[in-house]
């Protein structure tokens, strides 16, 4: 097995091409850490959510973390992690911004929403839907290849 | 789909049962998630590690968060957080727990090792295996099951 670092091309394209992360914030140095669906363009990741202690969290410190990797095998494997800061889209001031997060999370989160609908369907309403964005500030991967990939 | 969650007895059952987690530490509120693979055993996680940022942060600031996941699909999933302490286990006052840590790990990562010896074989003298352990404080965990695996 070889582990590599990836150029910032290589995590950018990795980011585009993932839709689960671990999104790590932290509050008084205590961190903490959920998965999130995001979709990744021109230097941010948007995320579609639910109000929650992470929200709570990143309101109140908005440096954060997110891990992404796509594990074929013990020697297989790629892990890109993104420091960034927190935005939130509220209305109106970010009316656009929403929109192409919408946009972008639609595509490939349709059932996220329809599995949120259901829910408030049967009477879950505190669940309201929000959308955030993480601005990278850096990234970094690394990729691990086995022998056999290599000469493959 | 419906979420729910779940008791500390599945928390830990399925901490017990799982191996890959992503686990967080955050230095002057900065978070940084990184995986690792462990062992559950008596109310701690075992972690065999390199030496690296996430050691130097949790030396810094102990407290961690291990987040842990079993995605079958969009509607089926489990994911358990702990959050809790670092503590490190150095030779020789740590020794006892150390051949645990150990005896645990090897079982099921033989493969970690191996890699670990080849990377050394090659003369890469700076990768040395950390033993570490994270006290569970507490933990939560949630589980979505859809309609029809409630019905079967």
């Amino acid at each position: 097995m070889e582990i590599n670092e990836m150029t910032a091309e290589e995590c950018s394209a990795f980011l585009e091409s993932a839709s689960l992360g671990r999104l790590g914030c932290s509050f008084e140095n205590q961190p903490y850490v959920v998965p999130v669906y995001f979709a990744c363009h021109s230097g941010y990741l948007y995320v579609l959510s639910t109000f929650g202690q992470k929200v709570k969290w990143m309101r109140a410190n908005p440096k954060v973390c997110v891990q992404t990797d796509e594990i074929q095998s013990h020697s297989q494997w790629i892990s890109v992690i993104v420091n960034g800061e927190y935005e939130e889209l509220p209305e109106p001031q970010y009316s656009v911004e929403r929109k192409h997060a919408s946009s972008l999370l639609a595509k490939r989160y349709h059932w996220w929403l329809n599995a949120l609908g259901e829910r408030q369907m049967r009477g879950e309403n505190s669940i309201e839907p929000l959308f955030f964005r993480i601005r990278i500030q850096s990234m970094s991967g690394l990729r691990a290849t086995d022998e056999e990939e290599r000469r493959g």
